[in-house]
């Protein structure tokens, strides 16, 4: 992690040794939380907090760390979580724990006051989710690495508005493929269920895209009990998600498979031969405004936008 | 738990609520260790240090805890990284992480120095044993509530002293059955082999004497790059261990086995009727003095000292 940008609204930023960046904001938790739609003086409140202290005592702590390091080196706290049970997308207790476990020195470094630095411990502590976003702008510099490489099939954006689910393809550029965006298969929160949930919304399937999150759910069995399924179904996942994608993982192993590689890099040709389409893991927002996340499941992705990148693919490269 | 006692040599004090208590000492990690039979002055500076300083760090810290909470619930921990890839015997990722969140906000607050705190901290960070000790007094306590229930046919005690195995059974008191001590299948040190070990040896086969440890292995694939074998071998070891147990356990759970409890009280008539003996995973001491760990693997226990006891229990309680 290269650094956490601007107070007024703070981001992370990561990077690769190539000069690829990308960003992600600061994780708000669960529930009534503002990017599942959720607003309200406590939302509100809470991104003040996250914005000023959260953020004040985070970008003096990785100062510290960067007197030592390049920089928080995400993607081997990833590949180190897949071994303890997280996929990175829906499962991030691991992740966290190991994130914890690397900037309390520095957090305790950084000369911020006792009362503020608990303060900050405390609410990291609490939310397991906290390193999501730090995942989510890892796997996006990792497709980034893989984008715009002439006559590649390769998915290197899958991302959804609520409204339409969309890719982009490595060698078809900045053209995007969509569909109507799915429903959710979910968990519900107390109180809520599959009748007021949004369908499918956010950006979180760059996970997916980089090769972990649903993709390696056979290495998270305990995260049936926050997206439902059985832990076979979890197993299941990532065994035909093999058959959908380029490679194994060089760095994202699975102990369960023997430490396989996860599968990654969804090829838009197997997607359309063999009609197995990418099939993440989520959280649901509720449909109508102001409300929050209501529940996590698993959502399989349509099928015409695969078949419209291909019909493009073979247009632009005169295949057809 | 309830406290750090005494700084000759300081233990952990683990404690249940009818008032089992059990001890067990600070961890000093692998490899040059007292506790597989290393000594020198590196050996007996770091015990120095770990009865002196980071006593003094853990157990202010553990004041501090006090003051909210009872003690530190270690069950509950285990219970938490077992959904997290650990089985609390040779891997406590999970555990030491899980800890060091737990306690990280009364080591700050406990008023030690910075540069005190930081040592502490990177050397818990920097052993991810440090709470097999926790673990295994955790274990003690838990088989105590089990120990002297008449006509019980349930193991209280697995050990080992590297010449002998030996077992105690809840419904025949304090008689101890032995058999000589197996070999360990394992992996080694860079620098030694099977050829150096010593045979089996060590009191921590109380955590699958528990119902978690090598009985738990399905829950943690990833051990295999510590002890060897395959993914499906930890999941059959596990599986077998029903077939000799009284019980599922309650409170471990193993996520890819969709939650199922661990195996859980090994059944002297289980196992003399099926043939199947327990199956643990360990640490390997050098056979000579002075060396230390030397690798980690997979022990069967021997037959004979199942069969005696089942014997014994005929005699006692005039069955035979």
């Amino acid at each position: 992690m290269a650094g956490v940008i601007s107070p007024s609204m703070p981001v992370y930023q990561m990077e690769d040794k190539s000069g690829n960046k990308a960003f992600s904001n600061l994780n708000e938790g669960i529930g009534r939380v503002l990017r599942y739609g959720a607003y309200g003086s406590d939302v509100l409140s809470r991104l003040k907090w996250l914005s000023t202290t959260f953020f004040e005592v985070l970008s003096l702590a990785l100062k510290e760390l960067k007197r030592e390091k390049p920089g928080l080196q995400f993607k081997q706290i990833i590949a180190q979580a897949l071994t303890m049970g997280d996929d990175c997308h829906n499962r991030y207790n691991a992740a966290t724990s190991l994130f914890i476990r690397e900037m309390v020195p520095y957090m305790i470094r950084c000369g911020v006051e006792k009362k503020i630095l608990l303060e900050v411990y405390d609410f990291i502590n609490g939310n397991n989710f906290t390193t999501l976003n730090l995942g989510m702008a890892t796997a996006k510099v990792m497709t980034m690495a893989a984008h715009s490489v002439k006559y590649s099939t390769i998915v290197t954006t899958m991302a959804r508005n609520g409204t339409e689910t969309g890719i982009r393809v490595s060698g078809l550029g900045e053209e995007w493929f969509t569909s109507p965006a799915p429903r959710v298969n979910g968990l519900w929160f107390p109180g809520f269920s599959a009748e007021d949930a949004n369908p499918d919304i956010g950006d979180s399937a760059i996970t997916e895209t980089a090769g972990f999150g649903g993709f390696a759910m056979a290495a998270a069995p305990a995260i049936i009990s926050w997206v439902g399924g059985t832990s076979a179904k979890a197993m299941q996942i990532t065994e035909r998600m093999y058959r959908i994608t380029f490679t194994k993982n060089k760095y994202f192993l699975i102990p369960s498979l023997d430490f396989s590689g996860t599968p990654t890099g969804v090829d838009i040709r197997k997607v359309v031969k063999t009609g197995i389409t990418p099939e993440i893991n989520t959280g649901v927002a509720h449909k109508n405004p102001g409300i929050g996340q209501i529940g996590a499941g698993l959502v399989i992705f349509p099928m015409g936008m695969f078949e419209n990148a291909l019909r493009s693919f073979g247009r632009t490269y005169g295949l057809v």
